[in-house]
């Protein structure tokens, strides 16, 4: 990313704070401070004005290795909460800001982290908090090319971790070995870090969010695998469900039929088509086989910088404080195949990650959909 | 774990209640879920009435995996988030609650899930949130026998991961493999999971939160590793710097002061004493040698379910929604050496977990402190 596209981003984001009467942004989520200034870490933070002024705050023992990495206008270091505060109170006073409004991220802020950033000893008593969310999501949205090349990177270094993982699969493996597998993987093959890893085997496959534990496979089990690399501060976002061994009829039938819906589904998928309606392909599709009650889960989310991001479905989306997403656009990234078939024995999943483009998609994440190995 | 050490917290919960007049927990965060039922996970309540009554509500395709692992009087499945407020409701009206308070996990809960545990639709309006930290904070501090002998069962696997790692350290690898060699040992030894691996290396150890990333590593340079298994469901905490080849004097002299600093206040660790005096004698060491300007963080904190947590530090705690601590009591696991010693071009950090005990500690990570390999 060059100086001009962060430029851009900042140009973009006054626009939308305007829109939103938002007077300052007060940010602490890395995700969204490496989208606006190319540096997020924890513990830090980044006020953005209206005009466009960036002002960061960072650990003091971080300010070479953050001004090498970021575009910003101002910086400052701290060596506790306290002086965090300070810093916060600085920047309000230099930017001439005593009354309006200041952009808080309540989808990242705890409530005690809230109460640190809205602190009277910082934020000026006439400056009233707003939610940010929906500014920095629409900022998110869509991507541009290389946003999009470095999430199809990540993609590559998942299919490498997924291989990695199901060529490990066999009986009496931990389900953690397996994780293990992808992980080293995924590492070897340039990713920086990754989102947890799930893995999940026998009746296990059944729960929704299903972490490795030391569970040993056994023969004829499904194993569902779900990675998420970070390359180049870009997630992708993969699930696979293999069986060691000879699958069951009732399982083969019910992973075909999953995987068809989630195919029919990214078939779909073109500039201007809504969530709802992939939703309802995908959710049709099982219930109409009798499925009804073993769907868990929104069936689509974005991917980007974070492995699950705007846009959300709906009902989703409002609840966890996102808009409801609009049309999907050219240049949007999602993750079809997020929700599950959980048939109360075993479940299966199959998750890819899609880009939208103008007349169409392209599935990023290409790995072999074969639950028999 | 057994049936009479789960009721036996779930009393000593109460207690806590009746005396912060709380009169239902809502509790969403995994590790106060685990420890009080035995069963934690994400996208999950659990209510605790003063009377002691527990009730679960978990997504509908993992009521059977619940049942197997926890311990609770009621459960509930949801499909989705309008099923969770509608179980949330019906508890309500089940313990017949419509006023009084509701304690909530305010250093866990962003603004947005506030929102969704406090929906109109779930929530009594004649019910008050309360922020209920300290109650589960309490209930955490002081560790078993059978929750230190977990610690150090994971104390053990981190040994393993520091082992491969501190083996794999050498000119070209990335941070991001040798994170990689940490994890994957610590995973073959029996980890679950782990926490977030930090790995920085050469003037990246300089930095406070130093993840690691595709830099290699140059003849030369400090390697500073930092890992936290996570083993039936406990944690440890471990951080080593080593050199890859010939350590420069100064280099030699700051480390061997760190590990000064921190083994004299390993050595006065007793119950009955500080969380203050511990810190002073740390951070004193380092501050008359001349590193006043080096220090970044609060050099301990507890060790638990989670790798981070109460006790804290008090200016720390004020911050971060925790108590001041009390002296620290026999049973409670922290770990030694969370702050750095950051002199700008680089920085040396050695960490431990420790259990406090009667007449004095137990150092539970025996992996060596030596700069050279």
């Amino acid at each position: 990313m060059n100086k001009d596209q962060y430029k851009n981003r900042i140009e973009q984001c006054t626009k939308l704070m305007h829109e939103a009467d938002v007077d300052v942004l007060l940010l602490a989520k890395p995700a969204n401070m490496f989208f606006l200034t190319g540096d997020g870490r924890l513990c830090a933070f980044a006020m953005i004005t209206k005009e466009g002024e960036i002002a960061l705050g960072v650990p003091q023992t971080d300010i070479e290795d953050v001004s090498q990495a970021a575009h910003f206008d101002h910086i400052t270091g701290f060596d506790d909460e306290v002086g965090m505060i300070h810093g916060i109170a600085h920047y309000f006073k230099k930017f001439g800001i005593l009354k309006g409004s200041v952009g808080l991220e309540y989808t990242f802020l705890t409530q005690s982290m809230m109460t640190m950033l809205t602190h009277p000893h910082g934020k000026p008593e006439g400056v009233v908090p707003k939610d940010c969310t929906h500014i920095m999501s629409s900022l998110r949205l869509v991507k541009d090319d290389e946003e999009i090349e470095r999430i199809r990177h990540a993609a590559n270094v998942a299919e490498k971790g997924m291989a990695a993982a199901v060529k490990s699969v066999k009986t009496g493996m931990t389900e953690s070995q397996v994780a293990a597998e992808a992980e080293y993987a995924m590492r070897q093959a340039g990713a920086d870090e990754f989102w947890r890893t799930y893995v999940c085997s026998g009746p296990r496959t059944n729960i929704a969010h299903g972490l490795p534990t030391q569970r040993r496979i056994e023969r004829g089990d499904l194993v569902m695998i779900d990675i998420h690399p970070i390359v180049n501060g870009y997630s992708a976002d993969m699930c696979r469900t293999v069986c060691e061994g000879n699958a069951g009829p009732e399982q083969i039938k019910a992973y075909d039929l999953y995987v068809k819906a989630q195919q029919a589904t990214i078939e779909m998928i073109r500039s201007g088509i809504s969530m709802t309606d992939l939703e309802q392909t995908f959710h049709g599709m099982l219930k109409n086989a009798g499925h009804e009650e073993h769907i868990f889960g929104p069936p689509i989310h974005g991917v980007g910088i974070e492995f699950e991001e705007a846009p959300l479905p709906a009902g989703h989306a409002f609840f966890h404080g996102e808009k409801a997403p609009e049309p999907l656009r050219a240049g949007t990234v999602i993750a079809v195949g997020n929700c599950g078939l959980y048939t109360g024995p075993w479940g299966v999943r199959v998750e890819d990650t899609v880009a939208v483009t103008e007349h169409g998609h392209m599935i990023l994440t290409e790995y072999p959909r074969h639950l028999l190995m």
